[in-house]
């Protein structure tokens, strides 16, 4: 198969790893364009399925050595699907908006909480890390083939559309905390750049919240801080 | 200053990054060796309170390129400090206990939540990634200046010292949910390895936990389950 290193621009991406890869052939198998499997790859029922699953679904599979060496340098990686990228439009119901977020596996981890917690919608304002980067992919485990995201150009964009969902901007300087307020079905959690948080002006909408914690820190990492607020959010559907 | 790669049988380690340096300078300048300043370093205000912590402590301070290019890539790194190791012991209260983690960057992230939720005491049980690796002090963002890491051959061992403690291991089958459980002070909230969670037996010791969440997901990331159960275990000083 013809594979050359990702660029954003590209009509496709990688699944890099097995799990990854099961991921999108259970899920989507229609945008999987072909799986290359190591001919070092040991993993003999796993294989098995893989060439099942291409079978009934008409895709490609190689076995060759030489795409590892140019999309995985370091990984423990036997396995790689090429994906078609497909853009999603968001539903109605709970979101997580990520303003200007900047790290691609920080992305991924966010991917993987939202799904976990049943949050399959995510809206992306612009400037932001490319959510279809293979690293982005990886860190979700494959959730990325379940998660519906959507770009923004503007957070203005994405109120006009959705502006009936309660807004909960995530800020140091919250008004209300975590801990103590209960969060309304249809909401939008909406968390800003890992290194500069949300602007100012989020203060002026909806019920900004802080997550509490001591001043030793000066602030969590953004996927733990968006996975808490997801918990948070969705622990009375557990109780 | 004389500066090679890491290794983990040195008698130091490096912190990178002038967020994670200045932890270090404010929180412990009693391990700090040395800091070495890039000669691009343009922060002045920062550099001026380098240069007056380093001088009241006494702290020898260079200003070269060149272990930049030995210690730090592609990182946005423009201050090393060399930090002496120190071993510590922990102490009475509430703990993480961490079985067999492996991955440096999770083990820093989970640092900087421990912190931040005022749980200071981390136990370790080996075989396990090591706690001083360069890696593990950037992603806890000098953190690890302030939480005390003690390392135990087994978990036994560290029953053995803490058996008072309430056990909370935290297992994906585990029988009582995060979300409905209140954890009781003086607790060990217990995670296990990445890749293959805690060994069946802690099904047997304290009060198993699981964090729920749909079935979309495998599990929930480290330091993710890490940081929700410390957000839970401590939601009761918030509100």
């Amino acid at each position: 198969m013809k594979i050359a290193r990702y660029r954003k621009d590209d009509a496709i991406t990688y699944a890099l790893g097995a799990t990854v890869v099961m991921e999108y052939l259970n899920k989507r198998p229609d945008i999987v364009k072909g799986v290359i499997i190591h001919p070092d790859f040991r993993a003999e029922e796993t294989k098995e399925k893989i060439n099942r699953i291409c079978r009934d679904n008409r895709i490609q599979v190689s076995t060759e050595e030489k795409p590892f060496n140019i999309l995985s340098q370091k990984e423990n990686c036997f396995v790689i699907a090429v994906i078609n990228k497909e853009t999603s439009t968001l539903s109605e119901g709970n979101h997580i908006v990520l303003v200007n977020p900047s790290n691609a596996g920080n992305l991924g981890t966010i991917m993987r909480s939202s799904l976990g917690f049943g949050i399959k919608d995510i809206a992306i304002i612009t400037p932001a890390v490319d959510p279809f980067d293979p690293k982005t992919v990886r860190a979700s485990m494959g959730a990325s083939a379940s998660v519906r995201v959507e770009l923004f150009e503007k957070f203005d964009d994405y109120k006009e559309r959705f502006g009936n969902n309660h807004f909960y901007p995530f800020m140091l300087d919250g008004s209300s905390s975590m801990q103590s307020t209960p969060i309304k079905e249809n909401f939008s959690l909406i968390l800003g750049n890992e290194a500069t948080g949300l602007p100012n002006e989020f203060q002026h909408i909806g019920q900004p919240i802080r997550i509490e914690h001591t001043s030793n820190i000066d602030s969590l990492n953004l996927p733990i801080a968006a996975s808490i607020a997801m918990y948070e959010a969705t622990r009375n559907n557990y109780i």
